[in-house]
């Protein structure tokens, strides 16, 4: 099978010193990639400089992104290249990139001269309304700076939502078999359960790898895999979710 | 010489997946660290775990921290076990840490809220002091998320000013031949010296390293020492600073 993989986490920029940066280390992400080759399959490898790689060899392309923007720009290029049986897509792509940075006094400045040319302010519906025109306005026409000055006691960091890239992977690959990652904290394995399969459902994926980062110790790694049937199956260690992964994904490519 | 250097650029935590990082890679400090090293210096080096380390031996303490305020602790404590002849702070430290994290209609919601209370908002004097006191009481009020909600177009970051960590070394080691960093981006010479002399001054230092990001590239890496009396000299290399900064901080201490 042709697989990709994305790996890692993606970063954003804050100014040209500083980032947003998601904490995954890839150790997933290696060691799916290496249960897929070993099994004989061709992987093209999508990660960022930070995180773990695969070990290379004759099979494997290794592609490096740093952000949202780039991931999808480099997913793109693929689709146009390549085709793909499965996809497994356990980067933690950033929700959101910094729109603008602002110190409070230049912020309050902003604010307070939009806010004066409303006309009734003592209504909490124009009010609300005028706050959100103006902080729709003041996170759209700043431009960001070089670097964030230090001579203010509060910043204030606009950030807007990236792009979905699981959605863009279905749409763009619809013959693949389509795996989703979904990362939550501190929560019950029923409600990992109910978001994974609701994730799962509105992406069109046909598994949903769910885990908790309170489960998630070194090699010790709880997962449990959703199908689009509504069954589970759970793993304990990350070669367990890897090998747990490669056979369900042979499995559903075989009976397609 | 009892030597004490930091390298490397904090992080500081958004959500825990997520932090906001300082990309410094730490090579001119290890650079620093070798050369002093190489001269048979005692080193205690602290630095983060993602930025490149010096290679170990005998005479080298390595110590790691994550964010600002680990970094301070870690260096009180070290205080309090020694006495260093030379501090070397070359890290990247935060200026600002997070102080809470907010979806767009939560923020309106409590901006409004607090601003309906106000009495005359039609006054820009008036309205501006609502607008600090409110911004201060929501900073300071919410607790942290665990994970970001990612069902919002918008998310507002407040941070708040970290400790400054250059004036606390001059205060707890009087003694020590000290050196700071400052990095801008894309300023002029010119510029550049006049900043560096004024942090030279606010924090007194012995030295300051002054460089700027667009005229560092790989080890080409030009950086101003000015030292108290007004002089400069100028490295190209990033071992070319190290060399300078070990020859200057021995000569101030033996001439001390």
């Amino acid at each position: 099978m042709n697989i990709l993989i994305t790996a890692g986490g993606t970063s954003e920029k804050i100014d040209n010193v500083r980032s947003i940066t998601n904490h995954s280390t890839g150790r997933l992400g290696k060691a799916i990639a290496e249960t897929f080759l070993a099994q004989g399959h061709q992987v093209t490898y999508l990660t960022t400089p930070q995180a773990v790689h695969p070990a290379m060899e004759s099979n494997l392309t290794l592609i490096e992104i740093e952000t949202t923007k780039e991931l999808e720009s480099a997913l793109l290029t693929q689709f146009k290249q390549q085709t793909f049986d499965g996809i497994i897509h356990s980067m933690a792509v950033s929700d959101f990139t910094t729109e603008t940075t602002l110190s409070e006094d230049i912020f309050i400045e902003k604010l307070a001269d939009k806010l004066a040319t409303e006309s009734d302010l003592s209504d909490l519906t124009n009010l609300t309304e005028a706050l959100y025109r103006s902080l729709d306005e003041i996170g759209q026409t700043i431009q960001q700076a070089k670097k964030i000055p230090s001579g203010t006691d509060r910043l204030l960091l606009f950030l807007k939502k990236n792009p979905k890239i699981i959605a863009m992977l279905r749409e763009q690959q619809p013959q693949a078999v389509l795996v989703g990652f979904k990362l939550l904290v501190g929560v019950s394995t029923e409600e990992l359960i109910r978001v994974g399969r609701s994730i799962l459902a509105k992406n069109d994926c046909d598994f949903i790898l769910a885990n908790d980062l309170e489960d998630i110790h070194g090699d010790q790694h709880k997962g449990i895999l959703l199908d689009a049937k509504g069954q589970t199956e759970t793993a304990q260690t990350k070669n367990e979710i890897a090998q747990l992964i490669v056979n369900k994904v042979e499995e559903k490519w075989r009976n397609q």
